[in-house]
């Protein structure tokens, strides 16, 4: 078997062996194949795709390039959320707390921001000595005492998935289903969890912009995760504006402690309540009483803020410091009253990469401070002069620049507007 | 201006700018682009195309990575053939001595052999001492003496296509029309040629299988060559049954000979006195009467022998110490009488391969004396138990399945045969 005829045959069209794929994906993380011949594989892949049986043996070689967390160290029912990454979705983080609040074991591995997306990592990362680097046994720890715990991807987990990532992204492979769906399926499956909820964003924010491709791939998530034996669903929800009303690492922890305090927008109460009921669903997580946890009760009650701050306290941080703010908070006024119709969330998403709160490239250090907070959202009244959003600065970006990709952002109409719905569908397998 | 973006403009199907072109191939060479970008680049090459535009600027950057032969440095009108490879094709060898009887300059950078394709060097390095490796000055000084000069691709001319050949081996991208006609006409117009003809072999033993593969191929050389502003053809000829009676590197020199004293197969000749027509009317090479030469007389006359006697001189070779033989040479007997219907070009190929005439890696060593001769062509009769060919070996050989690789080659039936024509069609711009 030479990596040659492999390309080829994928290059052709033809379904892979699993003995194929595996001889691939072993032989390019002991590097033994170099990265020219996974690049072209890849390319191949983005043109030819992978059927759902190939898409899981790539899934299965990926996890097992390295390490699984033994699910019998970890305590109760383990299910996790993923989201494919959007624009002021800070849901992970007022979620994890609020499944464990409900019952569940959420041992959640998370991403770094990259472009106009944001990282719940980064997120975290504002929060005064909050460490995303903990070590497997502390991971553990926490999540016995917390029954949830947010870090990082180690070395360790899914080591064939960290090169190929790094590859696809100078190799203009990136946008191909079964590569993204290996990518995120061997992370997470990784992790021991039995169940998974995806959080799969359509719109001008995400990667999928439109409801069919958000389809595909959510259905192929979906797939992939019954094919490894995990129960696993996905909401395809709306990210054609940002969600929630801010943008930008502190700006969003705080309003995520809004959320677990009750309060906090409407938006990500809402998305984040429906994805705590699925996990809990999908996953068979039942209160005392038998049933199934009213995740909305557990918002009220301080339960899940208690278990945020539990975990932020084991993963070293310190909320009553409280969280780094910028220097200057500029308004920007309505250019006249109207209809909010359009908050773009791509270009809200490269206003704020602009002001620092984003990375271009993986090595970019990014401002916890900075971002956008009081968006207004989508069918709301404004009047002139009123603020469209408040700019947190510390006067690094080009101002110029700032302004008019966020006057291109906002589109304000004379007629009342009803926003699209925030979840579009629900997949299952 | 980021690589990344490049291959992905051209895996979106959009046309590079030259400067994009030029960036890749110009950083490519020099090392700042690693082999896993360009690889990505030529399997998006490989499903995308080109168009003409790109192809031309494709093959302008490659010869511009390396030196380029000075044209003033070389005699008289340069011209020269190129063919796209095939079994039993030993027209080079008589060609360039013939051409060059008739007035014209032949600078022809030449091929190793790889798979079941033979090459012209290694042919020539069956001749005792002939030296494929000339240098820059002893190449110009040979022309100058005799007016043509076979050698191999020095690491001087076309070193992105040096790396970029042996990288599309390796990455599934080899059969892609941009990437051919870059890679071969790159090292054709360093050589300082004012005019090219082209043999672009069509059928079982050739890389295109049909008529409109070979003429897309064909049409593609020709507007790139046209492009860079030289004068350019291209034959479509017949590749389904091996050219001549020889097939091997000493026994093609052979029928090399006979053919430049004026004998050997009709199929080599015609070919041969073809092409060199073609040669002398494309590059406008007129005799001292004002008219172009026949190149058949050149033939009959001895001056083409001369000439190659001068130029193997030349090469440091020696012709009279005769040609290396194999051991044994074994007849294969037609199992009963009738018409040849088929003489499989490929499986000819094969078999001689597994002789040890040719190379499965580049690396491999070939044996210069096996090989198969006296083959029977397509339309000829056979008695039973009359030799379809000469088998030469050296007794290295798997016997069983060089048997049944011969046995499936030839076809016999009891109607009479017509075979294909050998010149199918003439592309010019």
């Amino acid at each position: 078997m030479l990596p040659q005829w492999i390309i080829e045959k994928k290059r052709d069209g033809l379904e892979l062996d699993s003995s194929e794929i595996t001889y691939f994906i072993e032989g390019y993380t002991k590097c033994d194949l170099p990265d020219y011949q996974m690049s072209a594989l890849a390319m191949a892949i983005y043109f030819k795709g992978m059927t759902a049986r190939e898409t899981a043996d790539l899934t299965r070689a990926m996890i097992e390039s390295g390490k699984r967390l033994d699910p019998a160290t970890l305590p109760g029912i383990k299910v996790d959320k993923h989201s494919t990454g959007g624009i002021g979705d800070k849901t992970s983080i007022p979620l994890a707390p609020l499944a464990a609040a409900c019952g569940a074991t959420v041992p959640m591995i998370s991403g770094r921001g990259l472009g106009i997306t944001g990282g719940t990592l980064d997120k975290l990362e504002s929060i005064p000595g909050y460490r995303t680097g903990l070590a497997e046994n502390e991971f553990i720890r926490t999540l016995h005492t917390c029954g949830c715990s947010i870090i990082g991807q180690t070395d360790e987990i899914a080591p064939a998935d960290k090169k190929l990532y790094a590859l696809r992204d100078v190799t203009a492979t990136v946008p191909s289903i079964p590569l993204i769906v290996s990518s995120i399926m061997s992370k997470k499956l990784a992790e021991g969890i039995d169940s998974l909820v995806l959080d799969v964003k359509c719109g001008s924010g995400a990667f999928m912009k439109t409801i069919d491709d958000a389809r595909q791939l959510a259905q192929a998530l979906v797939d992939t995760g019954s094919a490894m034996g995990k129960k696993v669903m996905a909401l395809i929800t709306d990210m054609n504006q940002p969600l929630g009303r801010t943008v930008g690492n502190a700006l969003e922890i705080q309003e995520s402690l809004d959320i677990l305090s009750g309060k906090g927008p409407i938006d990500v109460k809402t998305l984040t309540i429906e994805l705590a009921k699925q996990m809990l669903c999908v996953a068979e997580v039942l209160d005392l009483g038998g049933g199934v946890s009213d995740p909305a009760l557990h918002l009220t009650d301080g339960s899940a803020l208690k278990k945020f701050r539990e975990m932020v306290a084991c993963h070293g941080g310190d909320l009553d410091v409280g969280l780094p703010g910028a220097e200057k908070q500029i308004p920007l006024p309505a250019p006249h009253s109207g209809y909010i119709s359009k908050c773009d969330a791509e270009a809200i998403g490269r206003a704020t990469l602009l002001l620092g709160a984003g990375r271009i490239k993986i090595t970019d250090t990014i401002d916890p401070a900075v971002g956008l907070s009081d968006l207004k959202k989508i069918g709301e009244y404004v009047d002139t002069g009123e603020p469209l959003c408040v700019i947190h600065s510390n006067a690094h970006e080009n101002k110029a620049e700032l302004m008019q990709r966020l006057e291109t952002a906002f589109e304000i109409t004379d007629n009342p507007v009803t926003p699209k719905e925030l979840i579009h569908e629900i997949i299952t397998h």
